[in-house]
């Protein structure tokens, strides 16, 4: 059963990573994954949330959104009706724990770091791309911080990427465009470290219950495709 | 190194499913977990949310709350503040899409079930806790359900119950109160179906990052875990 | 003409305190009457309201919420629906006001307790058993303010409790039910001490308008059942 | 012990009832007790709300607002903050049932008549000045409504007005001002039908908790304040 | 063509300024064009908003809002509906900016005027009449300031006044009312200095687009009527 | 006095309109001015609002919003903060209105068209770049609902552009960036039909109040600069 755009299970969209894609931000990074396409801007800020002043510690935090017509019909938009929705509200908290799983909060002093997740496009995996992306604008906006404050230890501690992976008529495949995702019966988006490891691991079935063959069958492929991503962060960071 | 109440690694909490703790609804239970205390209430209601009108299947969705003095320390009432935090949005979504993965919607029909579950006492492990208890009140609406309408066919699959792993000092726990869960290095919930299969594995590292072996240590202790909540929830459903 | 369960005009329906319900809470008290059923947790904390700064005097408020499923069809939580309604609103105020009426705010120094009454069932007269119980909660709180700041002084005057009245077919009744409040002609609320001052009086003609002779015959009523009502509080409170 | 503007115990400050003071309502009225000026008019509309369609009744309801500096200090608005207070809920509901009570529903047919009541200047008893005016204002949208839509019966079945009245320094007075009703140890409102019956009577013990003897005295002041109005209000709508 | 209420094309309606119509605030005045009726309070407090603190100078900012039955049909209250319209900010906005362009800040201190503007009654022209009636309250309240403070400059550079004007029929008019509005090709709203200077310019096409002949001829009309508006603030003052 | 980047008084920034920026939408562009950058895209939806229901017209519609870190400084989102800016407001306001005003609703049938402007990146003149981008992607969506539906007329009358002018150091100048427009005495806004007549005149004096002599340089100025635009646009929509 052949993938709708013709890849191969194990096999990524095409990754882009533009670097300092806005000119105000200290961290930016427009991030493709396919036709799914995530603005992810950093910005810094001096002092942190009042629960952690004083502590010398610094503070990562998130905030993802969908323009209205990213997607296949227009959606209303959160301002308009007033409230966050609860999809909205999981993926900014997502976002955000994943990247202070890698900071060093004593290394940064007390500054705030606000990642801005907006996503122009979405073919699927809007929140794996967030992430990813999101890594490379918090990295550029570390190398502000750590400059403009002589700043001793590097505070991220290692990089970090996340990919969907999914059961598609009863195949585990990697990076889920929107076609693919609306037929999954089970979805799963997995945050890795540069080193292999986790950060977060979230399956849900969407039709039928999966079993602890899928789910390693699906770990596996979800490892294989962070490091390939951690690759294009580290070459778009050095480029 | 001992757990703070004694238990062995693998060893859930004192588990009681009380039904029908309240008059009115079609179904409720207070459900408990230690000292974490959540009454869940099941409604039926004529009709299902206008999206799903005319297909003849039903709908089953969930509110999870928590009691402003639940908790250590008292919350604001998210009434008062005029919005719903993101954790509440994050676990009613999840409350809701786990019993959804043991209902057949067709033998239904258009009729919608909520499950309230509003924490009264909160000690770690109150979205399992809602989900397990959600389960047996729900059994309860349905059985009204098929009763008044003479439905054919059980609408439920299968059972559904769920638990709380995690890593706290190296070691693999089962079923964490608040005091592992706040030092925990890894969090996960799983929720499980009476066949044994997942219904959803959410892990989150909360330090440092966890490697395949402790994923598969803590998969293994909460499969077990939810197999000894089936049973109490059989036990209390054949009461 | 009897009444739905069979009581007396001048019949309080069962009522029953249960101290200490919450592990987590300074004072808390599931009250019952009949079966409407009350959780009022009392909250400690440092520090008044602004507008009460450097007064060297304290504070106590209250805030009532119905769960969605204590009635008979479940209404919408309003935390979902972002404001709080008129009545929620006007019996917090009631029960906040009605409590300061029995407390030296000077021997109590600048704290805030705070009692939360959450119905967990509603058969007639919740804020009526609110009050009742919340007084039973304020009290251990104030134990524990006392106790941990040495404070000289007793901070409460004296006790304070609440009932409903009503004129059901011509007829006057203590303690109505939610059968007989949907049907009373006049429906009144009445606070009082326990020396039996009144400390509020809230009398609605639901129907028809009601004469002096009606209102004298009603307050006799209230007057009489919050005599029972204090003996309750007193008892629970030697428990 | 004199009051403050000179007033025996029992007088009324000035009344004043000026009928369509604007042009588009289909019955207005500015209403003046002594510096107290409320702005109260009455909207006529087809159909009534959802839950009393197809009843073949009318509806009555009203909202009391005050403008930002109708006080002696500026209040911030509602329409800012983005939600009604508890005190401007409490007194809406109150004027809304205290309408209701002098009308017959039948006799009025499927419309509903909104009383808007915008608080221009406060000088104390703005709820009460605000039920007496927006009688005068709904008696003319009832007349215009009779002779547009033809209604055999009239819907109104008495006349209703409501009073302040508060035990200052020990005494009881009657339609306090601003100043004695921020010194006052009970504070009672109460509505009283052209008849002399009760519709409502709300004391509160703002101090020191009150005895049978203070009430009796405040309700025979109420009375025959509310006789007094009942007059102004027949004058006005003879004019 | 003659216009509905017979004026010349240059002709305002007929103008009053009621100064202190309001007891408690620092300048109030209510303003008449016509049936547009608008009470502008004029409310001076210590301090300034927080991103001007600590620069010695003065604000001055205005809030518009309608009561629901100024209008013809009754349009919902803001406050109820939980959030403000966009023709509201818009309106207050421009009146806040309007007022500020005579005012010297550094003159002024660091004192907040808010100039509260309420439509009692709307025909057309609520926005011109807000400003041009708040501006005699402002000078009220400044004199209030000056009096108290002991200021030694007079924080008002100029007087300000508005006027609408627009294309009727083809033909440029002043001062629509509100038939004349609703039926206007293009709309102007013009403000303008005791010196005849512009403030604020506004003109929209409602139906076909304009040319720089419309917009000459409309500026004239403005300016011209601003003119007269300018002296009768100069009487209300004078008075 | 040269401007910050050197252009001519009467220069506009380098212009690009990028057509089908997005996929999903039915019309898109991406509009540059020099930095300012604004993607809008539109939406065709069966059906108008309910006011407008059975007249067989359409309606267009526009909403406009600014990407927290599009500015120099972040700015919160107005979805977190739960309710939308009085600015935000005003502009999305005046897009729908410049826009409807080439549009010929009777020919266009009971669709509406919605116009998302969202501010990538801010550099001065976002709203008039969005008018500019808006017109672009509008006419792409009425070619796709003229060929869907078979439209026997063009909905569209005229193209739209607008531009920004202002007075800078005694001096008008063409399309201010950012630093120009901080230090702006006077600024205006004109929205312009491709055959030269005004739309929309906006004309602020920020400083000093400006006369009729620098209104009649800036109008010069704007109908030039829009002349360029429309000239841009006619080649896009070439493209």
């Amino acid at each position: 059963m052949a993938r709708p755009d013709g890849r191969a299970p194990n096999e990524l969209r095409p990754v882009t990573l533009t670097r300092n894609w806005l000119r105000h931000a200290e961290g930016s990074t427009l991030v493709e994954f396919g036709d799914t396409r995530v603005l992810c801007a950093a910005t810094v800020e001096d002092g942190v949330p009042r629960w952690r002043r004083g502590t010398g510690e610094g503070w990562v935090t998130a905030e993802y959104a969908m323009l209205p017509r990213s997607t296949d019909t227009r959606g209303p938009r959160e301002s308009v009706k007033g409230k966050i929705g609860g999809r909205t509200h999981e993926i900014s908290r997502l976002v955000g724990r994943s990247l202070r799983a890698v900071v060093d909060f004593k290394a940064m002093g007390e500054y705030t770091i606000t990642l801005d997740c907006d996503v122009l496009q979405a073919d699927g995996g809007t929140r794996t791309a967030a992430i990813t992306g999101a890594y490379v604008a918090l990295s550029d906006a570390v190398k502000y911080l750590r400059k403009k404050h002589n700043l001793k230890n590097n505070p991220l501690t290692s990089s970090v990427s996340a990919i969907s992976v999914g059961m598609v008529q009863g195949k585990a495949r990697l990076d889920l465009n929107y076609l693919e995702d609306s037929v999954a019966q089970t979805d799963m988006n997995v945050v890795v470290t540069g080193e292999g490891q986790f950060v977060e691991v979230q399956g849900t079935a969407e039709g039928a219950p999966f079993d602890r063959t899928n789910l390693d069958e699906l770990l596996d492929l979800a490892v294989g495709g962070c490091g390939q991503l951690a690759e294009y962060q580290k070459k778009a960071l050095a480029g």
